[in-house]
């Protein structure tokens, strides 16, 4: 069975950081899985550039590439206008803060800047997107919401925050803190998490879902060769988890197998 | 007794945001109690104007008042160079990274800029200003270490951060999330709580204790006049706390009665 099945509810979905790693990934395993979203919107900050998501889209006529560059709010309000017109009265149903850098500085190296750039890429920019995209969140989980007007998921609407485990407080310390020693990164991550928090309890009026996954070490750009996971077994993990999220999973910290994380 | 008892064994103390509120209440505690310590270093970004600061360095001469700015570089350096001539070959005993801001901002006010405004004093500040007193703290983690060397606290040295409740993630759920949506308040202290966790990782080998702790809900002009604790009463805790801390305290988050609180 496709990890994309669950997302047979959902009819529109939009991708930050769609140009490689998980982004480009979530797109590719939406398209290609039976029960494709109608609108499977991916975000990149060059889309001239991003090759493979070019040829993606030349494949699957529901992929719609459009221009989004997190850190600018210039670029967050057109990417709405783009939205609204592809999506129309239906609204935005699921919502995936994926873009993000990894700014790798240890005690001795860490400067103000480094804390400033990662804190305002991977913890601020799923803040102001989840504003600006608020209006077409709402129209999809007000709509979504007739005849079940108490559940919640993908079939209403969603926002979810791609986060790292590396952002848990808990978990950094003994064994597991002796490697990654990256402030502006860790950092950026535990920040991430209350935002995500944050959001869960201001978005629960208007039935939106709102949590934070980490895809496990994953073998992209970022995750680097030697990461354990490919891209294909997160992301076919990660759909699964995210198409199944109902209320008890709202406000949440998952691993992409699931489980609950601590913070 | 006087909670400033427990400082008997440190020689020097180093309070930033000492101008106000629960830092110039901190100089006031440690200058008045029974075992004072020898350099009680109160910093300051606009030490001419902290009058009532000024009236009790004129009080006790162990009351050194140096100029802070927390969010800038040079000034850092500076001070690190004044504290450095108080201190000698003894090196800084405690540093408590109590200066901070409130920007107070919910999902619909809140901005890019006032986020990283917050970040940067209240998550970022300590962390650069931590990384300059290294030298300093290390060389009274060194001597203190004769006799007792495995032993943490603050007869070596100690790196203390003053932290929230508001960012505890785990506590932002259910009644406590009502109010107090600050976004870019909460999210700077979960910051603070990973730094200051990060820290801790990296300081231990010189033997340098580093934990967050919440001072409570206070009526400075933070914390507003219907808070219930005085500046004195949460002042009295804090340091009967932080005399007390040992190794089993390291990269903890602390309430100021000493309980664990939940990240
Ligand atoms: N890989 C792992 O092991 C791992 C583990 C835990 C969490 N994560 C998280 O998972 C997410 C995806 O990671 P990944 O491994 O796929 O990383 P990646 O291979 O480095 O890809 C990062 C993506 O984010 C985009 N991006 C960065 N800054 C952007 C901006 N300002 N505007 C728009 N897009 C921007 C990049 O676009 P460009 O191509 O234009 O640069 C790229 O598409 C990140 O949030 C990451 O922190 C990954
Ligand atoms: N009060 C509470 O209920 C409460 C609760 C939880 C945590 N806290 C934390 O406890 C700490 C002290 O809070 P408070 O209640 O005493 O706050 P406060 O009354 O507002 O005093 C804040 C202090 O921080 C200083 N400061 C701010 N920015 C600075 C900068 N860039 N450089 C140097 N100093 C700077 C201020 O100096 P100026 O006089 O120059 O502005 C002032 O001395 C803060 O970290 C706060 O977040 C307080």
């Amino acid at each position: 069975m496709s990890s994309a099945t669950n997302f047979q509810t959902c009819s529109s979905v939009l991708i930050t950081g769609a140009s490689r790693g998980l982004g480009l990934q979530m797109v590719d395993s939406l398209a290609s899985g039976g029960f494709s979203p109608g609108h499977i919107i991916a975000a990149a900050r060059k889309p001239a550039s991003a090759q493979k998501l070019q040829e993606l889209a030349e494949r699957h006529s529901n992929i719609h590439i459009i221009r989004l560059d997190v850190v600018s709010q210039e670029s967050i309000e057109e990417s709405v206008e783009e939205v609204a017109q592809l999506v129309q009265e239906e609204g935005l149903n699921c919502l995936i803060n994926n873009a993000g850098i990894k700014v790798v500085a240890d005690f001795n190296t860490v400067t103000a800047e480094k804390m400033i750039e990662n804190f305002h890429t991977n913890a601020v920019a799923p803040l102001m997107i989840t504003k600006a995209f608020l209006p077409l969140l709402k129209q999809a989980a007000s709509r979504g919401g007739a005849g079940a007007s108490k559940s919640m998921g993908i079939q209403r609407a969603a926002v979810i925050n791609m986060t790292s485990l590396l952002g848990s407080v808990e978990l950094n310390w003994g064994e597991r803190a002796d490697n990654f020693k990256w402030y502006p990164y860790r950092t950026s991550k535990s920040a991430l998490n209350m935002v995500s928090r944050c959001m869960a309890v201001d978005l629960e009026p208007d039935g939106i879902l709102c949590m934070a996954i980490h895809p496990g070490w994953v073998s992209t750009d970022m995750g680097g060769a030697e990461a354990p996971l490919s891209p294909e077994e997160s992301v076919s993990s990660i759909l699964s988890v995210i198409g199944g999220l109902t209320e008890k999973d709202h406000g949440s910290f998952l691993n992409y197998t699931g489980e609950v994380l601590p913070w």
